[in-house]
């Protein structure tokens, strides 16, 4: 006999409107190429060309193009920015690019050369030519070929690290959803019942693999996507940082949760949360204890100013202080304490013993503390700040608790 | 007052199996590293290195390793494989990597220098070396400062063209939760009603963002992701390839729905159907005839040994025999009638006039001949299939009719 299905994923996402949508409602994304520009200005360099597909997300900042899975490019010389899109993409390139001209002529011709050719219809066709360092080598040789010497720019990577409102707006809404998916699985947890080894739900035995489906459903009914990232383990498996397997739930052992979609606009959410269905008390509790006096520690040090090591090392010295190794070993606080996140899950500041950078205001980070022991489990808190002037703001809030509860 | 939230999209997933997951329960993934040993024979190369991230499906096929946003290596030589990859993905290196060796040695230094230490550890330290065209440049660039010689090679996109069985099996059992995806959103729009301009269901009106978000709870309670693809448009936003914004569903206009969800595993599905509510019989339906012996037509051809624009010329002529424009205008058949799916969800062969190669046993290729009037609408009919020497299977089955049923 089959199993029978799960329960509704959207029980719990009572208030997703079903009419809003790719975040149509919200003040229009653009991308400011001032910092562009003035980085072609400092190191007289006559344009800046960036090639990728649909994945680059340096190109999603740039275009804000949804575009295929084969290279395009984008150009910036002479004060003017031109996306070089497929001609199938017409329509979609000039719904979604803020910067001044689409360009199909010539596609099909590799991205390289395309890119050299609207250049040329600037009137530039030799000098220096900015690019991200990991550009494509057909295309880097393309341009080379055409004329063009290139250096590396990390201005992009730059100019993402600090937020406009438009950008917070679309953060806030996916990381919603991201609350609502841990809802759900906390819902579930609060609802499962210890029998023998197992955790049982909805009739059967209950899997990291269930809960994931469950999240991703609520996820799905808030219109933004699990983009393969939603972490959940049990015991051992909360141990490894990134399970996206199956595995059993378990009673007295640690469940972490990290789910991190993305939003139709491209910004990612992140949160995690971790419970215990029936715990004795013991590891996890005193972890959890830990973690939330680190993650206490590292938000009272955010602040536009603050040297992102500095929230690390604040995080690090309470975590030592309940006990726990802080040395980079298989177990206790194996990563950093956060990173920033926007259009990558992934991105500039690392709140890291090597962040060496201060923090600005308009930078948005995860501070994620969290400790492991490879046999027994893991916990780790996670939550979306953006740093202010004078300390930070909370990107949605979800209460924090080893014991899960029906959040209603 | 809020909308209320509309009714379970887990409906439609009975059968769901919540306990099967990241199929674990199939027949393991393998790469078969032959074909890359081949080519360096062939070209009296010494090795062959691969740089990229989680994006880079190359690497996915190569590795089978899910890691990180940011980048790692693959690197081949003296026929063995070697996957350089960050410590904190060890142990889901080990798991996942079928290959001999995961090298956790140098994490922290540029994947370009970790390749060539890899290379070096096996006595590699010069001469010819083979890389994808599009290998980050700053990675070519350490490679070439190691003291090796660079050359592209399409091996790797060539080994992905024929599918082995453990391939097969994953590709089968995504195209099934797209299936019921579409199951789901046909089951709405037979139970949506005409009301004015507008097709209502569940108590509001119907937009292409709520079936959307079903059709992707379905996904989620499957257990594969959508991965940005699920694209449904109406009327002209149906001639719009790629839609995936915000539009009404209006009655007697065609729903055009192309599900593309991602396996845990990294295989896609796709498939597409059109349908309308209301149709009143006009463009709609000669368009649906049209495609349907479009869709018949190039089943028939395919078959290893044909020429894969064969297969597109019988679309073509199918299409223009019922009065459609098939040169390339934005009416008519403006596209190719299918291409290669695996790790990728567009890779080869191509079904088009430029796909001069023979198909071979074990592809898999979509089939979506459609039509289109910027104007008026959209109607493409897509299925998988997997080419056998005399002929075709279908990678699942799927009914087709302008007028949406409840298929229970």
């Amino acid at each position: 006999m089959a199993p029978r299905p799960d329960a509704d994923p959207t029980d719990a996402a009572a208030g997703a409107d079903p009419e809003s949508a790719p975040d149509s409602d919200l003040d229009a994304l653009a991308t400011d190429y001032g910092s562009l520009a003035a980085e072609l200005d400092a190191r007289g360099a006559v344009g800046f060309v960036a090639v990728g597909d649909r994945f680059d997300d340096d190109l999603r900042y740039l275009t804000r193009f949804s575009g295929p899975d084969r290279a395009y490019a984008f150009v910036f010389a002479a004060g003017e920015a031109t996306l070089c899109a497929p001609a199938l993409f017409d329509d979609q390139a000039r719904r979604e690019f803020p910067g001044g001209t689409v360009r199909t002529a010539d596609q099909g011709a590799p991205a390289g050369v395309r890119a050299a050719a609207a250049l040329d219809a600037r009137g530039v066709d030799g000098g220096t030519l900015l690019v991200p360092q990991g550009i494509p080598h057909d295309a880097a040789v393309r341009l080379e070929n055409a004329g063009f010497d290139l250096e590396s720019t990390a201005a992009v990577r730059e100019a993402r690290r600090v937020k406009a409102d438009a950008e917070l707006d679309r953060l806030r809404r996916v990381q919603r959803a991201a609350l609502r998916g841990v809802a759900r699985a906390e819902a579930i947890l609060a609802a499962g019942e210890a029998d023998g080894d197992r955790v049982t739900w909805n009739g059967g035995p209950l899997s990291t693999e269930r809960l994931r489906r469950q999240v991703n459903g609520v996820l799905a009914a808030h219109g933004v996507r699990d983009a393969g990232n939603t972490v959940v383990g049990c015991g051992p498996t909360a141990a490894d940082l990134h399970f996206t397997g199956l595995d059993a739930v378990r009673p007295g052992e640690t469940v972490l949760l990290d789910v991190s979609p993305r939003g139709p606009d491209g910004y990612y959410g992140d949160v995690t949360r971790t419970f215990a269905v029936d715990s004795g008390g013991g590891w996890e509790r005193r972890a959890y204890v830990a973690v939330e006096a680190a993650r206490e520690a590292a938000l009272d040090e955010l602040a536009a100013g603050v040297p992102a090591s500095t929230v690390h090392e604040e995080a690090a010295a309470e975590l030592a202080a309940h006990g726990f190794r802080v040395d980079g070993a298989d177990r206790g606080f194996v990563h950093s304490t956060g990173h920033g996140v926007g259009v990558s899950l992934h991105e500039a500041p690392s709140l890291s013993t090597s962040g060496s950078d201060e923090l600005e205001a308009g930078n948005v980070v995860t501070v994620e503390p969290g400790v492991y022991d490879p046999e027994t489990g893991g916990v780790r808190l996670e939550d979306l700040a953006v740093v202010t002037d004078d300390g930070y703001e909370l990107l949605g809030e979800y209460p924090r608790s080893l014991v899960p509860h029906d959040r209603g």
